[in-house]
Order: structure tokens, then C-alpha cells, then sequence
């Protein structure tokens, strides 16, 4: 989308003084994102990006940042959160809570080959490794229990075989038990959108993981099934079973799936279909007020998860 | 010098485990480092240093690699710990005290212009400032402490001229107040083997600082005076005006200098001679048995001691 809120070079040169990363060189907007403002920030250090943002509050954000900065300190190719002067990850800047994140390098790939499927898988598992030591607990914001709450929301704008559908897979999921699957943060919107590749000879390489505002503690297994419906399907929406078996091949290097977890597979990646559908619904249905959104068009997950309600995918 | 301590593919392999750094694909000595052994290790997620501790206890070290962690966290591109699955930023290999670090780009400047001088300069300040907020303390381990105790091992070597210059410069130094000097963590150490620089065209870029391993908090006029002694002379070791210009102009950008620090201007410049003469004296005369290494020439600081204690360089 685009900048929401303006900041001046003046502005952001004064508030920058709070920060060890030099004088500021160029400030530009962003356009993408429609939940946070953003800006590429230079400075004589660096190169930033500058997040304002327009929902998420200051009570809310420390658990998103402070997962970026963990794993950033494990070696995860996410942007890192800088600390001030005075060592706070968290600042504000044009009335809004602010931070300044490292920018990464690279660019997103819109046609992903068995080989980027591979690269994601590995970083998912190390991501999933290297998130289990965060202290911090946040239930997935687009979890079960949001679930709930939206679908009666929408519910009234579906046609009967929609709402039959979405009946019958809360249902369903509802129905499921998920304790015995391991559990820990989960980026929850790993979307092609969201991973930068660096364009180079030789294989893919994978330079960074962005947006964890969507992050919560959940099952890891659903992290993997929310990947595989974007990053491993043709144009149909049907799962490409050479892209999943290289992007599974790669994740279990890194952690192998449980017994649990390949019994749960069929039924997470319905789960992860009807998360976006029930979010597409909402944004599309129920925009809030003055609200600039560029709705995604919610039909592709409703025939994403009727395709995983009908289809097999073994996990391997 | 070289590698002292063997650790073979399969035995860091297994180590690596630990970490959420995937699979290793790399791994070889580094013919440099006199107090440490380091491995270049690549994996399939990026590119790291390893480090072995040959001296440097596990007490000792978490001082180091949390200044760095915390560094790396306020955007100083210095060597940044990765932590383990645990959390911790040490673990042990081969029995001896061991972390795995970031690697950086880039490579050290043998004869430096007035413009690697300024972004020497631009990053001692960032890191100053950075460093204020570094909650952990320890003494200078090379500072006044030190010196009281070393010099009285290597005096006897010395012929009457030099045991005389020594004698006068400690008297001198030991007189001093520093009490109203700005204080925190300082590198100690910054010559100009420890900053790489990217080989690009235009203006040089700063892409890392290396070997914190003689940090500790002290006066930070001291890292300015050891930066300019190695940085901004010429080949008889008179300081460089330009460059030394260059550096302080940049420096003041960051951090203004306080009156207490223009005043002890001069004094600072023959204590980091001092410091250095010193140590080269001690590494020279009092090898510890059984030790690598290629001691320096010491005469090279107690020329550049005699010069600080003759000429005036304003801080300017």
C-alpha cells in the first residue's frame, strides 16, 4: 500500500540521535505493507528500515521484537531490531511506536523452484531450533480461538456452499487434538512475499525472513503447512510434490518430524488453508472503517482448502 | 601465527548440532591470531569464524562476547556470537572454551587515507555510544593496573636511556587525574589489522571490527589516542595531520570531546604508546615457556613514545 504516516529528514535526523548509527543520509517510503508505515532509512553507518506502526501498540510489540532480535542472535537471516542509547529495541517517533530494523538484501522470488523450496525448509527448521530457547509466550493472533471469533463475522456473506464449507472445517479442526505436536514461536505468514533471495549463479541463496508480525507460539508443524500452500503449489493450487519433498527433505535435516506430526499433516495444511481464507474473508467483508487495504481475493484459499480436504500429500 | 588447537569436520560437525546454523560444509585454519585459534566455517546457512580459547577462561569470556552481542545489537558491525540452542554465546570444543561468530566482509587497509581515518573515527564514536548502555564491567586488562605490575619485569632489561624514559613516563602517567574523563567499554586495540574494509569504488566503506579480546572500560579518549598512534602517522611515526583531522572530525560528528578530554589530550597519546611499548617490551623479553609467538619490535612505540612526549598534536 503505502506510507500512512509522514516523517520529515528533520524528524527522523533528530530521533536518530538516540541511536548509534550515524548521520542520516536518505529517508524514502516504502510502498508495501498496509498494517505498519515504512521506511528505507541510510545513514553514514547503514542501511535501515524504519517501522512505524498503525495498529500493533506498545504493550504489544516487545514480544514480535524481541523474537527478531533472538533470533537474529542465532543466526537467523530476519532484520534485527537496533537498540538505542538507552538499549530499548521499542521507540516513537510521529506519535506512533517506532523501530529501526537492519534491511536485508536480496529480493522476493515469484516463481520458486524446488531449490528455494529447499533453502526455506532449512531455515524454518533452524528458525524452529533456534526459537525454542524464547522465553516469551504469545498465542498465534490468527489462531484458533481468532477463528472463532471471525467466522460467525462472515459467515453471514457466504453463499450456502461456502458456509457449509467453512462450517464443516471449523468443525472439523475444532474436533482435532493438538497437544501431543511440538510446540514453540511460529512465523505463521511465511509467504513468498516475506523471503528475500539474493539473485546470484549457483544455487539460491536465501539472504532473509521478513514481517514477524504475525508471529506467535503454536504448533511448528502448522509454520510448515502455511509454507507448502504458498511456496509448493502449481497454478491450480494443487500441491507440486517436487517442490514438498525438497522443502521437506530440507526441514527435517534440521528437525525431524514427530509420529504425531505426520499423522496431524493432512489436516495442518487445511488448517493453514482456512486461516487465510478466513482472513480474506474478513479483510474483504469487513474492512474497518477509512481503512486502505488491497484485498486479496479470498476464492484462492476456499479452493486451496477444498483441494487439501480432497487431496493426499505424505509428508516426506 | 596458526592453529594450536585440531578440531576435525566430524567433531565440529557434531558441536554444530547445538546450534541452529545448519549443516557444515566448510571448515579451515586461519594462519593469524597469536592468543586464540580461529576456523573459517561455513554451513549451509552463512559463513562463520570459530574461536577457540587458548588463554581466555570461561570466567573471563562472557565479558567479550556480551560487549559484542550487545554491540552487534546497536548496529556496531562487529563479530556477533551466535547462540547456541541454550541460549549461551559460549560453549566448549576440544576442551577448550569455544564461540561461534559472525563472519564479516572485507579486509584490513595497510596504509590508510584521510578518508578510512574518518570512518575509523565515525565507528569508534558509534561504538561509544553504543557501549554506554553495556551493563557488565571489567578493568582495562592493559591499563594502569598492569602497568605498575609489568614494568618492573622487563625494566632490567633495559639499557639506562630506555629504563630512565620508562621510569619518566610512568611517574608522569601515575600523576595524572583522570577521574573527569568519559568512561566505557573501549576496544583497546583498534590498529588497523583489526577493521576490514570493503574494496569498492568510491568512499571506503567500514564493514567490521575485530578482536575484542583487550576490551574492558576505561577513559574512551584512550581508544581515540591507540587509533591515531597506528592510524594517522607517517613512517617515522609524527602524526599525520590530515588524516588525524580526518579522524577526529568524524569522531566529534558522534561525540563531542569535553574540555577534561582536550586537556589530557596529549597526555592520552603517550599513554597509549605506553601501553604498547610496554606490552611489546614484556612480549619480547618475558616470553611465557613453550609459547608461539612473533613478538613486535618494541622500539617502534618507544619511538612513537618519545615523539608524543616532544611534539603537540591538537584535538582538533
Amino acid at each position: 500500500m503505502s506510507v500512512f504516516t509522514k516523517v520529515s529528514p528533520q524528524e527522523l535526523a533528530q530521533w536518530l540521535q538516540n541511536y548509534a548509527v550515524g548521520d542520516l543520509v536518505d529517508l524514502r517510503g516504502i510502498a508495501a505493507g498496509i498494517e505498519n508505515t515504512n521506511y528505507f532509512v541510510t545513514t553514514s553507518a547503514g542501511r535501515y528500515v524504519l517501522t512505524l506502526f498503525e495498529k500493533l501498540t506498545a504493550a504489544e510489540l516487545p514480544f514480535y521484537l524481541n523474537l527478531m532480535a533472538h533470533l537474529a542472535r542465532h543466526a537467523i537471516p530476519c532484520p534485527a531490531p537496533v537498540a538505542n542509547r538507552e538499549g530499548a529495541l521499542l521507540g516513537e517517533l510521529a506519535g506512533r511506536p517506532a523501530t529501526l530494523v537492519t534491511r536485508l538484501e536480496g529480493h522476493p522470488v515469484s516463481r520458486p523452484s524446488a531449490q528455494h523450496c529447499a533453502a526455506v525448509g532449512a531455515m524454518l527448521a533452524r528458525m524452529h531450533l533456534a526459537g525454542a530457547s524464547y522465553g516469551a509466550n504469545q498465542e498465534n493472533p490468527r489462531g484458533a480461538r481468532w477463528w472463532r471469533e471471525t467466522a460467525p463475522k462472515v459467515a453471514a456473506f457466504l453463499d450456502a456452499a461456502r458456509a457449509a464449507l467453512l462450517d464443516s472445517e471449523l468443525e472439523f479442526q475444532f474436533g482435532r487434538r493438538t497437544e501431543a505436536l511440538p510446540r514453540g514461536p511460529i512465523h505463521a505468514d511465511l509467504f513468498r512475499d516475506n523471503v528475500l533471495f539474493l539473485q546470484q549463479p549457483g544455487p539460491p541463496r536465501l539472504e532473509g525472513v521478513l514481517d514477524f508480525y504475525f508471529a506467535g507460539v503454536d504448533a511448528l508443524l502448522f509454520d510448515v503447512a502455511v509454507a507448502v500452500n504458498d511456496w509448493c503449489i502449481d497454478e491450480r493450487g494443487e500441491i507440486d510434490a517436487t517442490c514438498a519433498r525438497a522443502m521437506f527433505g530440507a526441514y527435517v535435516r534440521g528437525r525431524p518430524f514427530s509420529p504425531a506430526e505426520r499423522d496431524a499433516w493432512q489436516a495442518m495444511l487445511r488448517a493453514a488453508a482456512l486461516r487465510f481464507w478466513l482472513s480474506r474473508l474478513y479483510d474483504f467483508y469487513c474492512p474497518r472503517p477509512g481503512e486502505l487495504t488491497h484485498a486479496h481475493d479470498p476464492e484462492h484459499f476456499r479452493r486451496i482448502l477444498e483441494l487439501r480436504r480432497a487431496g493426499v500429500c505424505p509428508l516426506q
